[in-house]
């Protein structure tokens, strides 16, 4: 079984509406004492992720978020205070809010300062966990703008040559409107590979691609029970993925006066009671403050055109960034989100503790 | 021999002192008729690499640089023209000038608006070989903000899963000022590995990294005799350097309504009487516009403490970006850059043609 298929296996047990998932989020968070913008927020995040197909940060999230949201480490009724920095940039802190009340709110006003000023950006302080950082790329694509986030991360990554972990897996995303169609959207971690992916063969007992894990001593590995960290993107090469992370962390932490990778609290606890102090940047830059609108949609249109008819290797085929992602995305439209067991256990327990209706049926 | 062996080997034949290029190359562009802007910025541009050690972009680039000027496809005399469009951003239309000419007057915009905005953004049209995306970063760095660089180029890299040339090497360059020392400098090809190291490997008939090039069917090789196309950044995960070049070719061609990297003449010719419609962006963003100087200026001094404290692999040691460039300037500062024997012989003619001391002592 390849992993997409065990990916796919693995996630059929139930699947979900995509109307009944945000129901589901949303109820869960304002029961767990969130405003309401956070809920919203926090569920637009999760749900952009599980439509497409970024389980890693979709609604499996949720049980995560609410641990966080009601210990202290997410403040669940934050006070956003944007300060100017000058005609086209601004900060905004976060009051240690959800990363995606944070981030659509810092992308609100990047849109408003490129619709002004041609481009706009927004450092962010005192945020959390980002959550998917296309999705707010997104958000300005949808109002007619190019998007561009970024965001550091607990370290996970080590650096070129390197023998420890160092960068987390600095994600940069960019979404670029398409006129009518849906927007090219680019969604990447830094990372050679990411981290659910080792988890994924990890469970498959299968070996890991070559150059993209490391040891203890930070030597490729392809066994994930050895992979003690990630390898920057580019394997011989890997000095442009560990500089691609050092720009991310330049703009998401040291602009922002964050936390840098190495002195973030695990995702994973044991501490859910401390904000973490993550930054992040984001960025919207309006087209026609450069080319006139007609002459950028002939430029992506021709570019698009090009590379979808471009040639593929034998039994291959070439995608555009996001090609993969939309189609997932009417797939699950139409037939639900899959989730994994774990998550759907998750879900039953915060039902039962805030007292909600589930989203799926139960079966037997 | 190792290749960087060979590579030190092959090129120290002649060692010249950086003047004497600077004024070699100056007096020879301004004999091929160009204005002193162009000469002043051509020349900087070159010796900005052949100072770092980026060879590929240097004063090697002199000889095909005066083809081009003098043949029609870059203009000697141009009329720099900006368009405001909006209040931080600006198109430069640069009348087909060379690349380093049109791209040092289009980052001096950007640090302009961004001393005013926060941060300023710059579409450059009608422009010409890229040269080191770099140095421009640099110069916005040396005012004291970040700079950001992006240019396409003619296609050599193929898609992820692709069979065909379709994005150019696609550069990335950004620089962070750093107080006193010298700038956080990184300057990076979207591609898997450089086409001068592919040369370079041919020359030495040694084998090329895995998942670097590509034969004609866009299959992986490491024979350099077989290659055909470059790999994009990211091996297995190359659609995350695709993706990464996609994202440059937006900003730098579609964002100012030039040609796509498939659209755009070979920069080896043969027509050198027709402009090739490059286009480019950059960015300069002023750091206490997000947050105060000196907890920026705390933020670079702890991460680049840490990463350089941090483990390396057996054999190895872990390197900033710009570190390796920056001992290689304070070594050819001292030494002299080394030309290669082509170089060398081009010179000769350039000193023949236009009558112009040779930058170096002739021996025998």
């Amino acid at each position: 079984m390849t992993p997409a298929a065990a990916s796919q296996a693995q996630t059929t047990a139930q699947r979900v509406r995509l109307d009944a998932l945000d129901r589901f989020c949303r109820n869960a968070l304002v029961a767990a004492g969130t405003d309401g913008a956070t809920a919203e927020a926090a569920t637009r995040g999760m749900l952009h992720a599980s439509r497409l197909g970024i389980d890693s940060h979709g609604v499996r999230l949720l049980d995560h978020y609410v641990t966080a949201l009601t210990h202290g480490r997410v403040n669940p009724r934050p006070r956003l205070a944007f300060e100017s920095g000058g005609g086209a940039v601004a900060t905004l802190d976060a009051d240690d809010a959800h990363g995606a009340r944070a981030t659509y709110a810092a992308m609100d006003r990047a849109v408003e300062l490129a619709q002004r000023q041609g481009i706009g950006a927004v450092g962010i302080r005192n945020s959390s966990h980002f959550g998917p950082a296309g999705a707010y790329a997104l958000a300005a694509a949808e109002a007619g703008l190019v998007g561009l986030t970024v965001c550091n991360s607990d370290s996970f990554v080590r650096l070129h040559d390197g023998a420890a972990r160092f960068h987390g897996t600095n994600p940069i995303a960019c979404a670029v409107p398409l006129g009518g169609a849906r927007p090219w959207l680019l969604d990447m971690a830094s990372s050679a590979i990411p981290y659910n992916r080792v988890q994924l063969y990890r469970s498959l007992q299968q070996q890991l691609p070559e150059g993209t894990c490391s040891d203890a001593d930070g030597e490729d590995t392809q066994d994930p029970e050895r992979t003690e960290m990630l390898a920057p993107l580019g394997a011989a090469f890997g000095f442009k993925g560990a500089g691609l992370a050092g720009l991310i962390e330049v703009f998401s932490a040291v602009l922002t006066g964050m936390n840098l990778s190495f002195e973030i609290a695990p995702m994973a606890g044991p501490d859910f009671a401390t904000p973490r102090g993550l930054g992040a940047f984001v960025l919207a830059l309006r087209p026609d403050a450069f080319v006139a609108r007609d002459v950028f949609e002939d430029g992506m249109r021709r570019y698009l055109e090009a590379l979808r008819a471009s040639p593929a290797r034998a039994g291959a085929r070439v995608l555009a960034p996001g090609d993969r992602e939309w189609a997932e995305a009417d797939r699950r439209a139409a037939d639900g989100v899959p989730l994994d067991p774990v998550t759907v256990t998750a879900f039953r327990d915060l039902a039962a503790r805030f007292d909600l209706a589930l989203p799926f049926a139960e079966n037997g």
